[in-house]
């Protein structure tokens, strides 16, 4: 049994983890941390999750996390697992970061869109970008994975055929995603309040505001092997869960629909949680509570235009869903351990 | 492994158990019936299924089933088990049906209440009534188990202490019900069209006219041990899952709420599904996707009125967890063998 | 034109109030008060606000209200008209409170529910309790409107014409409600942030805790002319707005749904906002954004229990319409000025 | 008084212009048409439309239609005005189209997308396009209006001022746009099922097989004064109401975000419907119910490209709101008048 550690339990990534983690046979939670409810006990942080037996939430420190534990997931707020990442591995412990600090290539990038000079920047090289399918090399021996973003997720997975195939001009790609609350996380802010996103839809942080636009950005560049340009447009939906990124992106070969979806279908053939659609179009509620990925192609011939679309669900394959398929990596278990990959549809 | 067969497997409830026993380690499922998408792959019934592998629906039929199968879930319309059950039973497969064709003792009430005679009587006081926490005994030795309907399954978890304790008056209790959309199954009507549910909320069938009513009297009288009386009122709910019963019995003795909590605790210690609250409430969301039941009792003096309060996700205790609990029963296994504990939350 | 102040214009029932006068044709809003965002634009509430063109919200102050207005609607949070409400009065503005400061005839059980001693106990007798169908006369020489709450206004219109008539017993009623998130008001709090919310309903306050329990015996007391006893259980349900009350009391004649419907449409013949349904169901969306009230009566006639439906708009008969229908009766207007009579269906 | 007939009045733009009507203060309906429901009481439509008083619904009739309305909202199925427009505007009534039989100039595309050849192809130039703020003075001679799609509506607001200046290049523009159910009508489809559409969001039609796309196409081009390329993608999200395109636009000249705004700003200065946002961006709910129209552009400068975005309600501005502000027109009406600018918010 591997002995994982949750620290963030009480945010819905981390309350996702250890849901997932319940139905996993090769994995034992031995540890709970949090910062804001140190010392509660687990039913705490919702009633539900007293079914999993008398559990005390306790205050992250690196020692006792590595004295009872092989592995820790960080579910933890923006620049919070800068000091606690490297400090877990260096005791020896293996760490997926569900958060940003460890994503980016680029400390100046980090600076600009999370608030501060990066204080391990010698670590950001030592990090692998746990996007499962892509990076499972170097996941093997990895100490530290920076979990992606929900956002990049979708949008690597529906783009990067493409972009690996030098199908699409890199210049001329545009990200347009729709996203469940959850994604915001479980702070309190207006626009989330029941009464004001119910019956409601916007789009929020367009024209280059977004944090995970670098994001996407860097990893398209891993795709296509050069720079890449991104108009990223995140919005938000509706519905708890579940992330759609609809991707568009000049052809510049002569790709038709039946083609495009051939490479993709190849691509992704090996893969046990993707799934190309052919005549169906991805809906994010076939990934709910999964760490199931739907990926269309459809090309607008007349625009000579590849439109690629991915759904997830943002707290599955967009965060605790593949932190466990990069644990599993990790540890070498069987990669589809503990992970849906049917939806609870409807 | 149990080889079990789903008959109706396009239904709502149908495809929650295909979905649950995808992750249950001694289940197989070796046989997928539909009398409306005969021949069609399973990947038709919704794309998402596709990654459960290659699989055909088949015309249900008996022989086959009972060549490739050991039990057969049926989640099937009314009467449309009233032949195929006992054919199945007496090939040697052991059956639990989903329906209402063999939950009532009393055929008249079911020809009044279920559109004429029944055509298999004999088999009323064969099958077992399929409420696991109450009929185990029975349920080791079953051929046949009438799974209970979702209202009655919130109703009577939340009545049956009260009542078997002789706590209430078994001729004042009225069950106010809550209930999400797939309650009412798959199949298309006006009221549940997405635009006409979303931001609504109403009650139907009131005054006794629901189904549900005298599947809920019949049990409640088990556990009372004489008759009892219900008022049923069930409503829809804007959400796809979930049921909430709040039940309402005249008290005939002193309980203030901490000892009603305390029989509740008592009576419920030993179940690994069911969750008696305290300080909390029953929340629907809790049990989403899960085989949870939240449970709550609260007193209100002046009144000497007990309120009693059930969740359950009407799909998952409430018809194919419930029918998977039973089926470990049946079989020996382990009672919550691929039963998830923890809900979808948020 | 009556020229109206509306105190508390940030809180959902003041943002209604504005949008519902936004269409009167006799009364001008001629002042914005709000504690929180004096200073602000109006737009600043919510942007769409700016189509009624540019407003400043003020710092609330009688003495500048009085020079301004002829009304004042007071939609405070609890204990905040105890001190404004009087003042505005004595300076000759008839007040329309939102909240619960002057509903209650009985101090001491206003001390019990809201937090202590109320500071201007002599005008409890003076204020009129605003539900409307059934104060009109005392409505024409008001001065303080007691608008009524949310709960109480669906509640005492589905069992007012039954009590008034003694057709029930008053020590045997329950009122179990169900309402959007609105009706919790703007406030931030966990268990209303959308991805909580969504998909879940759960009781909350039941035994007797709720506020609006004893607004609702005190005016079914009025009704009845004796002493009523009301179990009121309060559910939160996955919309922004709407709430049903399902009632149940104990029938002391034989009536029969006829009857009872007859009755029903007998006692609400002449009210332009209440439609007595005979065979469909009060349903909440078929009041989103009016005044309107739908009401049903059904007798489950084994059980001798009368069991009466209606769903409001809690935003709109339940808070700012019926205060704008007072608002018309105190000034002489037409009742239905500025009011729709049909909702935003689907 | 301009006396009205709906035509279509049981489908949900018949049922909103309705809604509508019934408050505006110069318009009687004196004809309530319906192919489906003929005979029925209003009421059968919905109960909570009996407010609006008995009223029988009738199978529509041209002549019938025009000895008792000045004016025809028909509210009918694709090629269901083919026939009745023509023959209502040659007896003298002026028909408001709500379909798409007289929108496109182009007789073989309309055959193209709906289903067979045009049978009334000489009206096709007779008809004007009723985008209000683009076509008034054409508007105000009108017999023949084609009120827009409601995607068309939200595209080409969003879009029209930056073609019409030459800022954008006609070839590069994309159409992300995401709509409530209630833009699929009432018409029952397993997909817009509540339990299959609540918490899911998907795309459908991509890649230029929308009818909406032509539509687009054609009104852009009447803006840029030149061809148009369009890739169009409508999306599914999980609400009854609400329309937002998110549009995209490659610039040919070097506009930043103030530029543009400033633009918007001027361009739509005398609009009594249409607010350009700055600061904050457009959210749907902002107009539920409304015939508000939401608008913002932002400037993704390293990408040289405008995002252009536009929030309406998809049965206001996007079909009744709209039809009644092309009827104010017609009859020389304010054009305001009946009209909501404030949507129900929260």
């Amino acid at each position: 049994m591997v002995r994982v550690a949750i620290v963030g339990a009480t945010g819905y990534a981390g309350m996702e983890a250890l849901r997932l983690l319940a139905g996993h046979p090769q994995v034992e939670v031995t540890y709970l941390g949090s910062h804001s409810q140190a010392g509660q006990p687990l039913a705490a942080v919702h009633p539900g999750l007293a079914a999993l037996g008398p559990r005390i939430l306790e205050s992250p420190d690196a020692a006792v996390i590595a004295a009872r534990a092989d592995a820790a997931l960080l579910a933890l707020p923006a620049r919070g697992s800068l000091a606690l990442a490297p400090d877990l591995v260096e005791r020896g412990v293996r760490v997926i970061d569900f958060g940003a600090d460890f994503r980016l290539r680029d400390a100046a990038t980090y600076a600009e869109y999370y608030g501060g000079a990066h204080t391990a920047p010698g670590w950001l090289e030592r990090a692998v970008y746990g996007l499962t399918e892509f990076h499972r090399p170097a996941l093997a021996a990895a100490r530290l994975v920076a979990n992606p973003g929900c956002y990049p997720t979708a949008a690597l997975l529906a783009l990067w055929p493409a972009l690996a195939a030098g199908a699409v001009d890199p210049q001329d790609v545009i990200v347009d995603a729709k996203s469940g609350a959850t994604g915001a996380g479980r702070q309190l802010v207006q626009s989330l309040h029941f009464s004001e996103l119910a019956e409601n839809l916007w789009p929020y942080k367009l024209g280059g505001a977004h944090r995970h636009g670098p994001e996407i950005e860097q990893e398209l560049a891993v795709a296509a092997g050069r720079p890449v340009c991104v108009t990223f447009s995140p919005h938000q939906a509706p519905m708890a869960r579940g992330l759609l990124a609809t991707c568009y992106a000049r052809l510049c070969q002569p790709w038709d629909e039946a083609a495009a979806t051939a490479h993709y279908r190849s691509a992704y053939a090996a893969e046990p949680f993707i799934q190309v659609l052919e005549r169906e179009l991805p809906a994010t509620k076939a990934t709910l509570g999964s760490n199931l990925v739907q990926v269309a192609v459809r090309v607008d011939t007349r625009a000579r235009r590849l439109v690629a679309v991915a759904a997830i669900d943002n707290l599955g394959k967009g965060a605790a869903g593949q932190a466990i398929q990069n644990l599993n990596c990790v540890f070498g278990l069987e990669e589809t351990l503990g992970l849906p990959r049917v939806g609870l549809m409807p």
